[in-house]
């Protein structure tokens, strides 16, 4: 593929410009191209990436004579995205990235038309007569009621103790499908739902099982079956990079009798899935957690078991109609051990792989290496988690609007198109303290939290209860069960007009993206646009109504032809409520 | 009534006698009476306790004249009953206690005859269909199965911050009459059944309500119909030093309503009751545990509340068919409370009031004060709490066999005979370790605890599980569910031979008593004995069979008619078989 990179110059004349170019991973080193004047203060290149797949970077020089001597300039990128930065000296200037990947990540239609909606199934619903807990564990503990507050029995080391249920299960889940609808959602991601000995079930127990609390195998295929007739998709956690302490695989305690697990029977089948520095008491496990003994991913019993051909849980689950996976932890996987999932992913028809990546997927270095995410035959997207602090951040003031649209732009421009168009977007999960409690309680912000998600390319996901009202801290106050009794009508309306409004317009999935700002005003936009349709997203976020003048915005544009689409939109002033506006229209 | 008094005395040639006594808190001082030789060795002196009822404290003064010089020893008590102690000088010497009391406190027969089965009722029986929870509180957490293992939840400063209930609740007791009949119970003590915070409810939130948890009254009501139309008598944990800080009372978290309790109502009707050193959030509590604020048992509305005629919760509980009250910390209660409770009780036919006392009742001081219990119009009985020990002394060997039976004796000599007869016996409560536990698991040896709690005088009572084979620690896990899919079959069996003999074998209610002993041949018996009839039970503690002369055995023996009884039952030799040996004859 042929790209041509322009650099506008003023005062062109007596100047060169050379492009510098580096290969992440090459022998070759840096490379450097003249670039050609061409009209208008503009010097122009074409180059192919033909270094193959992967990280290039690039700046720029810029030498001119001035009365008899030269001044050499750089041109390189400023920390986030959009316009970069002059630099003096060659060994300050950072580079920009060019991501050169190997194929376009399209993701399926249901997909990329989806509303998402997370469920942490012990808190969401109980389908069973009287609530009765099915199959509650030995020494765990159940919460009186379902308006209890969440909280973690530990002992006097910190550690936790007992597990606590809500008993939310399958059944429930199952009963909410009209519920589910009439929100309007199209596609649930579910927290994990294997046999485990806690609620959240990341210490997966047995990959084969649904947990007897959530209910049995028959119960999940059920579900499945309403779910799909709803129109609703559903993807799963998948837990691969460590498993519980307790699991069939580990087995310290005896759960699983006196001859399965590595930890209690030294000729055991998973003994090589685990890395014992002292067998069996001192194992390696994630991030030092004894609970979770982490498994080697490059062991080639475990690839098989987990994404085989054959009764591999991979096609297990994915047979059985799961439509896609999130894999939890991603960093903690190796790329080969993703790449196996993908390709054996790929035999099924219109599935999808997402992974839990915290930051920029495009060039995250974990335990040294660069991962391969965006680049493709790898994941399809990731979760954007970086979106919930810039909507936050816009919301509550907390950085300049510059620099939210800048980092905005950064990982539009970092990644593959269709890479960024399938991100995973949430306002908030199970992982973050809840929205509202973010929001200081204030319905109306939360529906511009809202508008901000649902104008933004990716898919929009709703944490289970944020539509209804539940409020809490980090974990475990944003575990509560979901508040059946008390639904906060104003929010579930507001959330519903986002999912109608994001089902109704097309370009909402599928347009071009920018947005626009001004500080002073404290105005924030967001357009979205395809040849025929746009929509335009504004907040504004002073106290008063405001005239607003197209002139006195700013964007970190990605691209040149988004001046244009904002001239045509705004023509002149508009004007600005206090609050937010939505504005869509065809050309 | 007259008292004579007889002293022995060696050689009693030219020696004068003298009995000193002094009544507690009588401004006469001591007295000085000469005792008259008698025949064989013995001094005699009869006398009235004629300063009226309580503590008479007495010893001896011997005066021998030698060769022309005095000697002067004195005799007294010897840290437990039984024989005495010869001192040299009249300020070390310890006095013996005479309990002079206004009446016999004879117990009703039902009482007197009972075989006690104590319920700490979350942790009996579930009478619901699935076990499903009455009303869990909220903030609470139930235990995942009933077979869980008790845990205490709490925070960082190990203060409890949620109840934990299995649910056991007063259907399931209903449902579990058979059981209670199958094994002879004829009568429940059942911990605190009022509406309550924690899972003991000790914590009273409101004296006039059944606990959610455990039901309504209506199941009160149908319980104790079932109950006395199957002979099964109840008495009831009554808790009235302090209260819950959420009872209706106190309802310092406005559990009800805002308008209730002195804590958050300066103009409360319960203000009184309290006593605040700052209003509201510095306040005497039971053992300053903030849970349990104190109630002042001094303020007349009080006490007309607990025990008044009308509407009282005494009257309210006795009228509904309850057979008596065992009154929990009674230290905490003053002298006029507790005798306020018997006056009202009274007035109610065949009822009985015995009382949380851990030590010797007959000369408590507690708050600096010699405490009234056992004088006659206060309380009837105790819990005999100090069996417990003996009993485990006597199998663990814990203590000489001598320093065993003496302590018996004592509580034997101090204590007025029908206050002795009514002890409620037990070999463990909810406060203590399981005795199965205390026993390293034995089977054996818990029948031969059992046999010693049987054999003794006062009314055996069982706490729940123990014939089951539960086994624990100290609270919590004294307070496992019941396990009724694994009742230990030889357990039941044992303990209900022990039930079965008690009620076949009068002389085991009401017979004489006195232990016997060979610390050699490490023998300890019990021999129970009326006109008619005798029961002796005889525990060889050593590992091989014996033959025992009646010559060998000691006996800190209370009365002179025993060694009688003792001759007349064991006629020279017994064959003392490994284990325990249980004969019952007339004469």
């Amino acid at each position: 593929m042929k790209i041509d990179l322009w650099l506008s110059v003023p005062e062109p004349e007596n100047t060169q410009v050379f492009l510098i170019v580096r290969k992440e991973g090459s022998s070759s080193g840096q490379r450097v191209f003249p670039m050609e004047a061409v009209a208008e203060e503009r010097f122009h290149f074409q180059t192919t990436m033909n270094q193959g797949w992967g990280l290039y970077f690039y700046y720029f020089k810029v030498v001119r004579e001035t009365n008899g001597y030269e001044t050499i300039q750089y041109y390189g990128f400023k920390d986030q995205g959009g316009e970069g930065k002059i630099y003096g000296s060659e060994q300050e200037v950072l580079p920009y990235q060019l991501t050169c990947y190997q194929k376009p990540e399209v993701a399926p239609k249901w997909y990329r038309d989806a509303v998402f909606y997370q469920i942490f199934p012990d808190r969401f619903a109980n389908g069973n007569p009287d609530h009765i807990v099915n199959q509650p564990k030995k020494n765990s503990f159940i919460y009186g009621t379902e308006e209890d507050d969440p909280y973690y029995i530990r002992n006097q080391k910190n550690e936790i103790v007992r597990w606590d249920f809500f008993g939310g299960n399958l059944k429930g889940i199952k009963e909410k499908i009209p519920y589910l609808k009439e929100l309007g959602i199209t596609a649930l991601y579910l927290n994990p739902i294997f046999e485990a000995s806690s609620n959240h079930r990341y210490d997966t127990n047995d990959y084969f099982k649904i947990d007897g609390v959530l209910g049995k195998e028959e119960d999940f295929r059920e579900l499945i079956t309403e779910l799909h007739e709803s129109g609703i998709a559903v993807i799963l956690d998948g837990v691969f990079s460590h498993v519980g302490k307790d699991s069939r695989y580990f087995n310290i305690s005896g759960l699983y009798g006196k001859h399965s697990g590595a930890a209690l029977d030294p000729k055991s089948p998973y003994r090589d899935w685990f890395t014992f520095k002292q067998y069996p008491t001192d194992y390696k496990s994630w991030w030092g957690v004894a609970d979770l003994p982490e498994v080697r991913k490059d062991n080639p019993h475990y690839q098989e078991f987990i994404y085989g051909d054959l009764d591999s849980v991979l096609a297990k689950w994915t047979t059985l109609g799961v439509d896609g996976w999130r894999l939890d932890v991603a960093d903690e996987l190796t790329d080969d051990f993703i790449a196996g999932i993908r390709k054996h992913l790929s035999f099924y028809q219109e599935k999808i792989l997402i992974g839990e990546v915290w930051e920029d997927a495009s060039n995250k270095i974990a335990y040294d290496t660069r991962r391969r995410y965006v680049f493709g035959d790898h994941l399809q997207g990731v979760m954007n988690y970086p979106l919930r602090q810039q909507i936050l951040d816009i919301l509550k003031g907390y950085r300049t609007l510059q620099e939210i649209c800048e980092e905005m732009i950064r990982y539009q421009e970092n990644y593959p198109r269709d890479f960024y168009y399938n991100q995973l977007n949430n306002i908030g999960t199970h992982d973050t303290e809840r929205i509202l409690t973010m929001l200081d309680g204030s319905l109306e912000t939360l529906d511009q939290a809202w508008g901000l998600m649902f104008m933004m390319p990716g898919i929009p996901c709703i944490y289970y209860g944020d539509e209804a009202g539940l409020t809490g801290g980090k974990d475990p106050e944003n575990r509560r069960f979901f508040p059946w009794q008390s639904i906060n009508q104003a929010l579930f309306k507001s959330c519903q007009k986002w999912v109608q409004r994001r089902k109704k317009f097309d370009v909402l999935k599928y347009g071009e993206f920018f947005p626009f700002y001004s500080q002073k005003q404290q105005l924030f936009g967001i357009i979205r646009y395809t040849e025929k349709a746009y929509v335009i997203y504004a907040l504004n976020l002073s106290n008063q109504e405001q005239s607003i003048n197209i002139g006195e915005l700013s964007s970190p544009l990605a691209y040149k032809g988004d001046y244009d689409v904002l001239n045509r939109i705004i023509e002149g002033e508009i004007l600005a409520p206090k609050g937010s506006l939505f504005i869509s229209d065809s050309w």
